[in-house]
């Protein structure tokens, strides 16, 4: 078995030294080329300059794999554009990273009227996929789907953690869901351990009581198994800007809940907190402020 | 019609000037003995000295009727303890601040087994009481509530805005659902006018588009109003700090509604947008940083 | 003044009817026939049997102007693609409805390019307008607004009501904020209300607190009013279905937080109420029981 | 070791069951005589006929250990009361189940005053913990705390999942916060299912991607496992009724966020989901119905 692998950073990089380490070839590009040969030297890679080159050797295979893991949006649109003359009718795109589904549906129908079979496969497991192994959900014609078992067998935990969950688009819309819920988990623990912190009379030991939970409780997870080893070493966080990052797939979830008309408020409320986080001006806060003067006479505070 | 004001802040300061200007007789006190006197000399209040020397001041009424406008909490629990001793069976105390309605339930209780009336009384209106008229709300025993109306009627637009709602502890409750119908609204305004601002393409002036809402639109309101004309004058609000203060109000309609079990979203996110804005440590963002470090290796910023 | 005003149901008819009380000439068209009819004979408009023949009978105005009062979607899309060539270089296409912005910038830039002014005309007041004066915030190029603006003059109140706040969308985009803010209104009012419900031992009378609100408090807006009306005839309202419509506008402000980063948490609560509204299977209520009963063996409650 | 244990219901009656499984001794006591009778025949457990005689028969020991089991307020309140006078200084009463925290020290303060310990223990784990080990949090005074660490122990998972997390009252507190987050996972998880329930056109099979999860992703949890299992049996739930009860913890965790001025909006919006399932009447939805006829003349759904 034998695949490109387009993209070799933290996701990529580490999906090909797990394949590699499971007795599947990879052929591997990145425009970094530190990376591309240091994999190649370190785990076995067969290093490719270009994407061309890396299309042309898996010349030979029955079908070409081409596996994409790259930022959502325009680098993948433009790489799977550039990708459709060096391929032959019957080869497979798997796009594996964070895609927008509706865009992998229009990407797949477009892909399936030039004869090339697309995969968009969502990859959860993060940094630790490469121990543990990666959990891969994808969408796409059942035929692709059987050609790439064997290398979702090999980037998964004892064959398991890997499905075809249905047509093209259900594999990026079974992640977005996935991390939508990520988040809504996320945060339910941020609120929690934030009170106990600020019960400030008890003196909670945050480190003792998240490590305590991971053990017979109900919340215990991954999330908390992480948590609990961050905490360890640090409770106070005192020099960590108190600032969220969000990706596009909390946001696509919240909108996908507004198209079905169905309420998820805590799905919504989490991505909130986050652009909350990310609002250094305040001026919702200022025009509250504003009104209570005007009604009220309450004093405004002023800089 | 005579009676003793108690607290002559920025809301029982305006009350006695209005009930003055009504025919309403008032004996005022006030810690600060500089509003007292100005009071006095400008509006015609008679002053008192001490609670004790309103009270004897009342003496020759049928009932003695003191109206306290202090703080809730314990400085109003204490004046009304204090009260007691210097007044006669059916006697009147009217309690016109923002308690809390479970603390007006235990006192009105507490007084009825001493023979003196207690009556609770929410207080809306803000500094534009005194041109427009209070909206008063209250609970307490028909007999007494029935001796203040003419208070009631000096304090209100047209005789309207008053109204006996119930038992006692039923004036601050509905007031209490009044503030939190408040929060809910001014938090509406605020997301909204927020949402225009940053759609910066269209170079919105929110002065004229407040404005504009004003006449025949569906969000027309008071509270419309007082935000058009404060945004006539500013609209970037750049020397305004983010911060929005919370009174007990906001807080015990969330409780309230907990206690019912009763989904009251909105009056509920509005608190909490007023509790972010006080939040200046962000330990909850710090929390979601981290984890999303531990399992994603996503970069964690750092002061 | 002549334009002709195609669509004259609830919002189109009425405001054809003010137009013509306020001595502009309106030449009307609707699929309903006998509205046409009775418009023309109870209150003078002049009636059209076809699209084709209302701009026909503008021949003659300097630049024709065809208002669209039509339902938001594929009905004012097509409407707008088949006048077009009905129309000259320097006509004016108002789109009244409640569309969606981002269509209104894609036809605006389309019409435009045929020579044709486009302004997208957000629309408040609802069946009160005709009487009351109706809100109108629209956007396009100066020029065609300066042509249209004796028409909002006799659509609103004094001459109040309406502006020409921005480029082409920014008419819709402020009227669609509007109707965000709207729900947060509404939503506030009910749950308080529910709150001041809920409170069974103080027997409180809605329809006698929302009257008193009315004068005087905080709270007091055109929403209130209504509401104190409806009250006042009925507050048990046992044979109103508790399901509540949501239009497109409530889910387009969330999009639009989204879009932006911006936490709008009351605008979006107060839309996912209606969601529930509307959910009749309860699916994700069912898997809470299901998850409650797996870990904690709490019953399920079955049919 | 040896303890008495009061409640042997579906946590107290398992607890002792692995108490004795390992080594230690529980004189047990339940108004259900059956089941006293059944563990005492199975297990092995001492059967006391009443609490007196439960305590009676922990006569010889250094000091007496009662651990209680029953469902928190007043049944706990007074079992506490009436154990008071059986016990002697330095005896110990443990609180298993899940009683308020503020109640928890105030119960502590008074019992100290009597010279005998409190502790309060927060017991996590549900049915499973007879064979998983439960997650213990318990308060109270360092010389207690030590007594019954054997205890702890042998209730727990390779002596991991206990601790002694403060004074009186933080064992409760540390199990309120707890449960608050248990509400928030298990709302992100149904809210999620749901949203992939609603993709119709994705066909996608529930307990596919939930045992797909399991392995290898973010939100891989012991709440997830059970949901796997739960929907590889039935996925339609189409018997269950959209009903989910809340415990008293999710609501005393959303207040204490009240209390502290903390947003907790995940953990507040995960309660109001389950007050949304229990509202049978309606009567927000029907006020917003109402409103919307009111402005616009939509139409109202009647019965």
């Amino acid at each position: 078995m034998k695949l490109a692998m387009i993209g070799l950073g933290k996701m990529g990089g580490n999906m090909t030294r797990r394949l590699l380490k499971h007795g599947i070839e990879v052929v591997g590009f990145d425009f970094n080329e530190d990376t591309v040969n240091q994999i190649s030297l370190t785990n076995g890679m067969i290093p490719a300059t270009s994407v061309e080159d890396a299309v042309a050797k898996l010349s030979g295979e029955p079908q070409k794999i081409v596996w994409l893991m790259l930022p959502s949006g325009e680098i993948t649109e433009n790489q799977i554009k550039d990708l459709v003359p060096l391929l032959n009718k019957g080869d497979i795109i798997v796009d594996g990273g964070n895609s927008n589904y509706k865009h992998s549906q229009r990407r797949g129908a477009w892909l399936a009227e030039q004869g090339i079979h697309f995969i968009d496969c969502g990859t959860s497991g993060g940094i630790w996929g490469l121990e543990n192994g990666y959990c891969l959900m994808y969408g796409g014609a059942k035929e692709a789907a059987d050609i790439i078992a064997p290398i979702a067998k090999a980037l998964t935990h004892e064959d398991r953690g890997w499905a075809h969950v249905g047509p093209v688009g259900s594999g990026h819309f079974t992640k977005m869901i996935h991390n939508g819920i990520e988040y809504g988990m996320m945060q339910a623990f941020a609120e929690g351990l934030d009170l106990l912190k600020g019960k400030e009379e008890f003196g909670l030991d945050l480190a003792q009581i998240t490590e305590l939970w991971r053990h017979g409780s109900v919340v215990r997870s991954w999330l908390l198994d992480l948590t609990a080893e961050a905490l360890a070493h640090d409770q106070e966080l005192a020099t960590i800007v108190p600032y969220v990052a969000d990706s596009g797939e909390g946001r696509w979830t919240v909108v996908e809940a507004v198209d079905q008309g169905v309420a998820a408020p805590v799905l919504t409320v989490a991505l909130q907190a986050r652009f909350r986080s990310q609002d250094s001006k305040g001026y919702s806060y200022k025009l509250l402020s504003l009104m209570r003067n005007a009604f009220g006479g309450h004093a405004v505070k002023t800089k």
